[in-house]
């Protein structure tokens, strides 16, 4: 199979999902005819038939023997979030859960089954070719190169990144990108850029958990906006509530948010930007899922909307290429010398051997490859424990659908506590994110984020079974 | 010349310069002849000779023709610290200079001399031999490393490091090791982990100026207590500080203090660990110097007189072997768990390259021979610039002479500005790190920090040279 029928067929499939999802195809309506797609579009048969069992594969669509390709009725969680969390607009000082330390601790655990965990399997990625990389930067390493990355980062690596926005119609300042130590550093510097102890962050609603610890860590206050599961945060509700609070900053994922997968199209994001300038709030953007579209090209940014400087944009490799490497960055727009001070004074820089590795692997090329073949593989997984969800969990379950990265977020039926669930699970050596952990307060008490990063192999089939057994046993029910 | 002569010579060396620093051998004193050494206790001519010719090379002994080897005088700057800094208890809000991120961007100029940088010369590392032990680990990394290492730290570099720390007679509990992004993000971590903004926290006067960059950072308030330039903090000024002043730590460098150089002595580390024990202050130890010692055994940290867990101690690699690699460390006592829950939330974990680079250099060995030479180097280095400030500064000028570390700390004439002669310095492409950086107010006014961590070359020799006689200029004088 050449590269050119890779790319032709793979649209073809884009453009018929995008149909689906948009509704231009409905559940039930039959897909067009191999006859009719080589007549109006000039496909050939092998072409649409590889097109079609990509969507099947995606579990859009299903063939019906004689009769053709037939879209099928998607359980989606849309509409989930029918009581918006800004009527309640309580302003939070944020405590950390032990939970949280709880279940990262149980992800080091290579016996836990770690559908709790934050990370795709570690498998899914090339270290082979990543340890070759660094192998030959490392025995090119001049000392020279040691002082000038006691810096904003290594310079090869810096040229490389602004180099993959560039393709993607994002023009950042070349000087513009700090290296972190993972993205995680990055939205922390960011925040502490823009705020004050006591200050308010908007986050949305369900939210990161990190998030909500980086604001107790810097005595912040949280206040949680509604968030669509598929179009992400209300901007009416946070247009009404700039209106009526003071706001430091909001911290938002725009692109396959966790724990929703929701992503804000490219207009909903420039006026997420316009609102923002329009009270002066600079937005913190966690973007480290973007990479991982199912679609055919990448989401844009909302930095790409920035025209005030006030979008503070962090992303990393961590997600798509190099976990345990440590590589994340900053784009932080009129913030980024108060960024770039902020990591002097707290780790000075970050590690070179890990920024040369990731430079000369992106110099060698590769990267698109891999990418292409690991979004294939999380849309499949995800396509595979959605039907196991979908055959094993309780009745009037729902759940997301994401368009990239690879979690799925759960709403079980109301009686159901998720944090019972997780603590029985975890007696059973099988991992999960209760949905306590995403909001400060407790609203999300029925709900469950699962990782389908790792192959649904069948120890992870059992585990979701189980998990489905579990749900449906009284000893999960909430005790009022 | 086998290593065991090697270690005999340096062994009586650093004996006889041991008895000069404490006095037993005192200024104009003879050392014992070859004849009397062989003699009393038995060692070869060659031996003597070659250590009498280290101490030569270290500035500490003169060769008089036909009559032997006698102590030098040695230009000190004992007793600087006439005003302790506590009877002016100032509590001061602590802001940052603008000056500090100035110098920092000045170090990355290949262009500019840099007598003013934090860091020695990156040439005097064996990056060759790191280079080969990362590319080593890196072809041996296994995926379910990662998960391993997004802990706190990878388990092999872990267990060097508490061997380390065992051979030398420190004993840390081995899960007690949390690998950090550098000593600095450790001291920032601990800092954290022990205050709440608006703290009190005790440092040293002089202090390093990231002590006071850390404590801006976390909206603490620093007390500056006088430290000796060979004794490091006044114990009794503490003592007095803490029985008026709530504090909430205090962030000390217990060996090869930067800027002075002191290196307290065992039973003053003990005696400051037992005074903070009974006000129960935690104690924040920065010990990123003790490796770079003159003498023959590395200093004692203070950790190894706690017993209540009340010392934070913080280490790292970057002045020592693997500069840029990023790799440091905490072992902290009974604030571990917050310490490793703030990584966490801050940085989730340390780059693992570098930890797998240095673990494996580690084991194949080598690194005490790396020390041992570098050493000797900075020993050398000390001496050629310390001669070379000697005959070039303004009479008047005192300086300290470490026991390990590569700064020298320089007083001058009273009159004299090293602000404004940082400033014609830097004109002429020589940085240097005036006084005022290493205190909250304008107490050092007439002080530099100099960097001889690099080579005294050509370029340095006249860099020392324009300095020395830019501080004779009427230009460097102060306004008042």
């Amino acid at each position: 199979m050449t590269s050119a029928q890779l790319t032709l067929y793979q649209h073809l499939a884009e453009d018929l999902a995008e149909s689906i999802r948009t509704g231009v195809l409905r559940p039930g309506d039959r897909l067009p005819s191999v006859r009719e797609l080589r007549r109006q579009r000039g496909f050939s048969p092998s072409t649409v038939f590889q097109a079609y069992a990509q969507l099947e594969a995606q579990g859009l669509v299903q063939a019906r023997p004689r009769s053709g390709y037939f879209v099928r009725t998607q359980r989606t969680l849309q509409g989930l979030l029918s009581t918006p969390a800004w009527s309640s607009p309580e302003v939070t000082p944020v405590s950390i859960s032990e939970l949280v330390f709880e279940l990262l601790g149980s992800t080091r655990d290579a016996e836990v089954i770690p559908l709790g965990s934050a990370f795709p399997a570690p498998q899914l990625f090339p270290f082979d070719e990543l340890a070759r990389s660094g192998a030959r930067a490392m025995r090119r390493l001049q000392p020279a190169q040691i002082s000038g990355a006691l810096t904003t980062g290594d310079e090869t690596l810096r040229a490389q990144i602004g180099r993959r926005y560039a393709l993607h119609g994002v023009q950042l300042q070349a000087n513009e990108l700090i290296v972190t130590n993972g993205a995680m550093e990055a939205l922390n510097l960011c925040l502490q850029a823009v705020t004050q102890p006591g200050d308010v962050v908007v986050v949305e609603s369900p939210t990161f958990y990190a998030a909500l610890q980086a604001l107790e860590r810097l005595h912040l206050k949280a206040v949680e906006v509604s968030t669509h599961p598929d179009e992400g945060v209300d901007l009416d509700a946070l247009e009404a509530l700039l209106k009526r609070q003071k706001v430091a900053a909001c911290w938002f994922m725009t692109t396959f948010q966790n724990p929703l997968g929701a992503l804000m199209s490219n207009a909903r994001k420039e006026a997420l930007v316009q609102l923002l300038a329009r009270h002066g709030v600079p937005l913190i953007e966690d973007d480290v899922y973007a990479e991982l579209h199912f679609g055919p090209r990448r989401p844009m940014p909302a930095k790409a909307f920035d025209r005030e400087g006030l979008v503070l944009h962090c992303s990393s490799f961590s997600k798509c290429l190099a976990p345990g490497f440590r590589v994340g960055w900053a784009a932080a727009g009129r913030f980024g010398k108060t960024v770039d001070r902020l990591k002097t004074m707290s780790s000075l820089a970050t590690a070179l051997p890990a920024q040369l590795a990731i430079g000369e692997y992106l110099i060698q090329g590769g990267y698109d490859r891999h990418l292409r073949h690991l979004r294939d593989t999380l849309a499949l997984q995800q396509r595979t424990a959605r039907a196991l969800i979908d055959r094993h969990f309780p009745k009037g379950t729902r759940m997301t659908q994401p368009r990239g990265g690879y979690f799925v977020w759960l709403e079980l039926p109301a009686q159901i506590d998720t944090l019972k669930l997780h603590k029985l699970a975890m007696a059973q050596s099988i991992s999960t994110a209760p949905g306590v952990l995403f909001s400060a307060d407790q609203r999300f008490r029925n709900h469950l984020r699962l990782n389908v990063g790792h192959p649904i192999d069948g120890r992870v089939q059992a585990a979701l079974k189980s998990l489905g057994a579990l749900a449906k046993s009284p000893s999960v029910l909430r005790d009022n």
